[in-house]
């Protein structure tokens, strides 16, 4: 079980060793990639479940409506609505742009015109046409450390030079950005990973550094829709004013990371330049799920659907919060955090030196966790765990968390 | 009606101006893109389907088995087939990467193990997986001139220089080739928009041409599982003892272009960087789709559909050659294929001067046709026609030509 991450978590690509051809000088063949290849290393990740599975980046799938997602996706594959034999807009399905500007705008105070809205395959694509079109190689990068590890690898792979800006308890540490960063990317609402929320005065002040020095600021809200308390900040791209913000939103958590949805709200003098690099990239996004999800939005299901995941995941959260601060005070102190699918916990200057062995010792008792060090760009990293609850039901939270304890010296 | 083509076509990107926001200055905002997307202009093509409609790149989507799919959808739509809540493996679905490896060995002679291939986002996202993984700016790319578009927007947008080298009757001009090309973009099957097949001793020849210039053949085999005699010729991919091609296939024409599915066969050397390469561009492609397709293949149901479709546009391959010859001789040499969805025409010297007047009233009169010029990379463009017959179906195709007909002087 291996366990690199930053990034949830997908099942190893490794598939057993292909038949060798007769021809065994094709093995190799002459062609080589470029080095910059060697070393992206994308996270192999736990090959399955644990038994007590508080891995992050992973909604509960026991929650999508299967049955409604059946009867929509039967209802949009027919000729009218994905047939005409045609290629689509590459901005996206009329309808699912106009879902998503109208859905923004309630939940998160942005205000979208559809024309604003770009459908991509995920957070990660949405992140790939930005950094298309924004990043010539050499380009310096700043992203949040620690932090999600995905984008770092595609900014690398494109030339980036990308540094780590260390992150406190109101979010990014604005005075630490390099001057020469063109682009900065940041998770405000829910840091990724340790749950914090970015302070408002630590937005403007981002906002305004953004501004002095013509930087674009790439604001990932990929688990907003489920808060617990409080109402939530303004986002940085509502509070802009100088059109220096690309919002990047997902559908991964809310609904299934496997259909592959997600959207960009784009300033006005990228959308061109990002229709673009998405026509060139893959066109568009498959269609059919476009459609389904458009009415998906449209008929109230995605609200319904929201609630529901909402009070579920709330139940997690507050169980979770409060069995870490009863049990292991002497070990761990929990960062507080009233949103999205995860909570970090710093552990104790005692136990920071045996936190491997705990990790190891939790996984041989069928317990997942993973380290804020998994997330770390530059050490020494933060000793910490991360606890999703996602992948958890709420009645398996106790016991595993019983287990994680007995992990513990 | 605009056409600038050679990409299939698709609907104006072009929504009705966005409402404005009250703070206008957002309007044009401080970020810019990279100046090299003002140079890649995407085809805005036919806003609607025309009466006549001769389009190339678009199949017939009323041959596309919409309840077989409705079934097979609904079948993926469950939490085993794709809804573990994790993200899956960037090389794609299992059973369809097995399915496809089977597919192209009984089809096209390529004998690939599911390891080889590579599930993408129809064949332009197969093309980008490929450029970043061989591609540095500044890399020179030679592509068939005339050609398709698309790809030739693709590798400058990455910094490549893309120089067009001729394509005669029996294909690529290997001879035409510049030295320094890293990576070689060919329709050897049936040239795109020509028509015409690679001869065995150019394929042998630009193979051989690769294997000294340690350069990547990327064979584009988009519409070759339509055929109408004479026994296809052996894939660049199977003739290759050196590992320099790189194989890639689309479900676009075979099935619907809006479900954005292909693939890539990918010499050993190159397959860990194209799964990374994959993975940092969007995980992987929406598995309830790629799952579908699977069981359609194994099912027997595209090799059905195959069928069918062969057979329907066997007969619009045979009219349509038949009419041209007969009714445009004075005008028009019809430039012999077997293969794909459409059929190219040199224009006769006496008419090469008025073939803007030509389209001009065609289209007047409800046909939509396409000029070779239109896919040229180079002027002096050889004046000619193209005729899709995918998306027009036979009873209209000698109406269709009667009118064309009429445009001539």
């Amino acid at each position: 079980v291996t366990a690199r991450v930053g990034a949830g978590t997908f099942v190893s690509a490794h598939a057993p060793p292909a038949r060798d051809r007769p021809d065994g000088h094709r093995a190799s063949g002459l062609l080589r990639p470029r080095p910059v290849w060697g070393s992206i290393d994308p996270p192999t990740a736990f090959a399955r479940a644990a038994e007590f599975d508080f891995r992050t980046g992973l909604p509960d799938s026991s929650l999508f409506p299967f049955e409604t997602w059946r009867r929509l996706m039967v209802r949009q594959l027919d000729r009218a609505a994905v047939g005409t034999g045609a290629y689509a807009d590459p901005a996206g399905h009329p309808d699912l742009r106009a879902a998503v500007a109208r859905q923004v705008g309630l939940s998160r105070g942005i205000p979208a015109s559809p024309d604003d809205v770009v459908i991509t395959n995920g957070t990660q694509q949405a992140l790939d046409l930005v950094a298309r079109v924004l990043l010539a190689p050499g380009d310096r990068v700043a992203v949040e450390d620690p932090g999600y590890e995905p984008p770092r690898l595609l900014f690398r792979s494109l030339g980036a030079r990308v540094v780590g800006v260390p992150v406190d308890g109101r979010g990014l540490v604005v005075e630490a950005l390099p001057a020469d960063a063109r682009l900065v990317y940041v998770t405000p609402s829910h840091q990724y990973p340790l749950g914090t929320t970015m302070a408002l005065e630590r937005r403007l002040a981002l906002l305004d550094w953004a501004r002095r020095h013509r930087a674009a600021l790439v604001e990932d809200d990929y688990d907003s829709e489920f808060r617990f308390g409080g109402r939530p900040l303004e986002p940085l791209q509502t509070l802009d004013t100088a059109g220096v913000v690309v919002y990047v939103g997902s559908f991964s958590k809310t609904l299934l990371p496997t259909l592959r949805l997600g959207f960009l709200v784009v300033p006005r003098a990228l959308r061109d330049a990002v229709h673009r690099a998405k026509y060139v990239t893959d066109w568009h996004t498959s269609l059919p799920v476009q459609a389904a999800l458009a009415r998906f939005i449209d008929d109230g299901d995605f609200a319904r659907h929201l609630r529901r995941a909402n009070a579920r995941y709330r139940t997690r959260h507050d169980l979770l919060v409060r069995v870490l601060s009863r049990d292991f005070a002497g070990h761990l102190e929990v960062v507080p955090s009233a949103a999205g699918l995860h909570v970090s916990a710093l552990v104790r200057r005692a136990t920071a030196g045996q936190l491997d062995a705990v990790v190891a010792r939790a996984a041989d008792a069928g317990v997942a966790v993973q380290q804020l060090a998994w997330f770390a760009l530059a050490p020494p990293a933060r000793p910490g765990l991360v606890l999703g609850y996602g992948a958890i039901p709420a009645g398996r939270i106790e016991e595993g968390l019983r287990r994680l304890r007995a992990s513990f010296p």
